[in-house]
């Protein structure tokens, strides 16, 4: 395998946006990452999507997207892993470009949520679960992890308290993020007194419905060094699956896929989790941020919720959590979300983090963790600066 | 990239299979391939999958099959690029294996088509073309590739009686495929006598709905020979895009895709269209059999059709054409095909075609060409005798 690493990124606006379509946004995201990268031509394209199809009538993004984006002929294809999807494109072009196949491979997600063509958002994500077993009897999402909510507060003590500092945190970092859709801070008080979604989680404790795409450069060392534009590299990747029911896992307080994940990542990076100094999660819902910070094994079983609460997660503290405000405050664009994730650490890691949301000390290892569905697969990179 | 083989092979049951939904197939498929190939284990797994959105209400396969596969925890991720899903789940596989990411991986493809959840097949398929300028205005894939067969007429003189032809010779072959969905003789007459789908196109020229799945076992030679099952290398593997609308193409009588995806592939594996002694192509509509035979550098533009009809594609011909049954015959689940393709090139290398269907002299390089859409993505796969 050759050195791999980011040299652009590009994101769209992310939002309730109204006035662009799939192609748009994607196209938007995509123009951006080759701009900021200086490339003159790719080689491939990993686009990430979850469902294109029930969202808004369209599969086929490989051809579509590189047609709108000026590169008809480019070989493409779309991966999909439900909320990992995004995760995903950067681990298949992170192999390509390492493989030696291409030498400039686009990793790109997009998720078109907000005019659902199938009329039903909640339908179209719940295809991420068990769609025989589990969405038949009426699970959604918010229902799957507010069980799992339920059982970590029943086995370890887990407090409201503990779940609302995950949204207060991301909100503060998200208030700082440019690409935010809800850029602005809630308080404790805020997140526990909003409308009820599935007991014990209120809204505040959900991530949003997005629109919105995010595209990065992937190549080898020595064409970033060529192209002068800041670049990190990609140490590890790692993927894992899980059982896609929740009901079927042997503990429902922790996701083993990240588990997995992780621990295949920090292999091949040489690196454990001590070495990372910030990370971005999927935090879908906050209760999923505690469970896998968990998972990642940076906290004990039952620890890390204490640990946000008390700020160790926050930007200015041992181990940074978040700092582009996570999926909970910056916006869930199902596809996109885990570039997005890549793209917060390449800019951490090059300082380039707008609005004083740099994290201080000049972070070498960054970490991304991008999961699919209620933890049924996760994918994991591990970073570092150049 | 290491040298890459394929050591096994399984299909699932093909046609309309009530009594087993997508996960039955797969899985079927899946422990097929891994028993014919004899491996203990894989490390990851690639699944081809157009739309489980629109047929089924289920996204999110990695985990999904993974999971019935009795292998939760396995890398595993979809791939999708419309009706060349499979080709592409191959293609990820290769590029895997070659880049030395994992050791042992397989290939799949699956789609359930015959109870569509949405209620509509032809809906679930149009999402391989474009949804805002095609879709929207009434264009279908029957339609779409009308217009193509329309125009080809019109430009080389290609007749009824060529398309005629195309069915006939698949048909003859399927009726020995013990996998084929329709594996009965069909004469010309009966397929211009057909019922019109979209003229020129009778129903005896389109591909039938199918539910099915495919799965192959990609690994390096090495684990092969220690192995001791037949292999075949992957000498070559090339992909290629073109704009997903037709009414936006140079000329809509070839299918550019399919040169370059061809192109690409000849040039990894250091051969020509001179080398190649039998292929599988994707012949989702008989005029597209026509089309692709002349895009991939086989035929002159206009010479396919008289070719075909004079018997040169035959099993006993100078270059023998879906020896399979093709998609016409052997049935098309969409993200199945590209995987069954290469299965039909895997036995027709090793000598296992089922009754009579072996082509003689011991073929030596086989060939794959599977698409998506009217031509908007291709995916092409040379192999040959290890």
């Amino acid at each position: 395998m050759r050195e791999v690493c980011i040299v652009g990124v590009g994101m769209s606006q992310w939002g309730e946006v109204w006035r662009m379509s799939l192609r748009d946004l994607h196209t938007q995201a995509a123009l951006r990452a080759i701009a900021a990268a200086g490339v003159d031509h790719l080689d491939s394209l990993y686009v990430g999507c979850m469902t294109g199809g029930l969202f808004v009538g369209q599969e086929h993004l490989a051809s579509l997207l590189t047609d709108y984006m000026g590169m008809a002929g480019l070989p493409a294809v779309r991966v999909e892993s439900a909320c990992a999807s995004g995760g995903m494109a950067v681990r298949q072009a992170f192999i390509d470009v390492g493989s030696g196949t291409s030498d400039i491979v686009m990793a790109s997600g997009v998720e078109k949520m907000t005019d659902c063509s199938g009329g039903d958002a909640t339908y179209a994500l719940a295809t991420a679960a068990d769609q025989e077993y589990e969405v038949f009897n009426g699970a959604t999402f918010p229902g799957l992890y507010a069980m799992m909510a339920t059982a970590h507060m029943a086995k370890y003590g887990t407090t409201r308290e503990m779940l609302s500092a995950v949204a207060v945190k991301n909100h503060h970092n998200g208030s700082m993020n440019p690409d935010a859709q809800y850029p602005f801070k809630v308080s404790a008080e805020q997140v526990a007194k909003s409308v009820m979604v599935a007991d014990p989680l209120h809204i505040l404790d959900c991530s949003p419905i997005t629109d919105g795409a995010a595209a990065v450069i992937v190549t080898t060392v020595d064409i970033a060094k060529k192209l002068g534009k800041p670049y990190v590299k990609i140490i590890g990747s790692g993927a894992g699956t899980d059982t896609i029911q929740l009901a079927q896992r042997d503990d429902m307080t922790t996701i083993k896929a990240a588990t997995i994940a992780a621990d295949r990542a920090f292999k091949m990076a040489g690196k454990t989790i001590a070495d990372v100094n910030l990370v971005e999660v999927h935090d879908c819902f906050t209760i999923a941020e505690i469970v896998v910070a968990e998972s990642i094994g940076r906290y004990k079983p039952g620890k890390a919720g204490p640990a946000i609460l008390a700020g160790e997660t926050a930007l200015d503290g041992k181990f940074p959590m978040n700092t582009s405000g996570g999926l909970k405050s910056k916006g869930h664009p199902v596809g996109a979300t885990g570039v997005a994730q890549v793209i917060e650490i390449y800019k951490q890691l090059t300082g380039q983090a707008e609005n004083g949301r740099q994290v201080a000390g000049s972070p070498k290892v960054g970490m991304t963790q991008n999961m699919g569905g209620s933890g049924g697969s996760s994918v994991v990179h591990i970073m570092e600066v150049a």
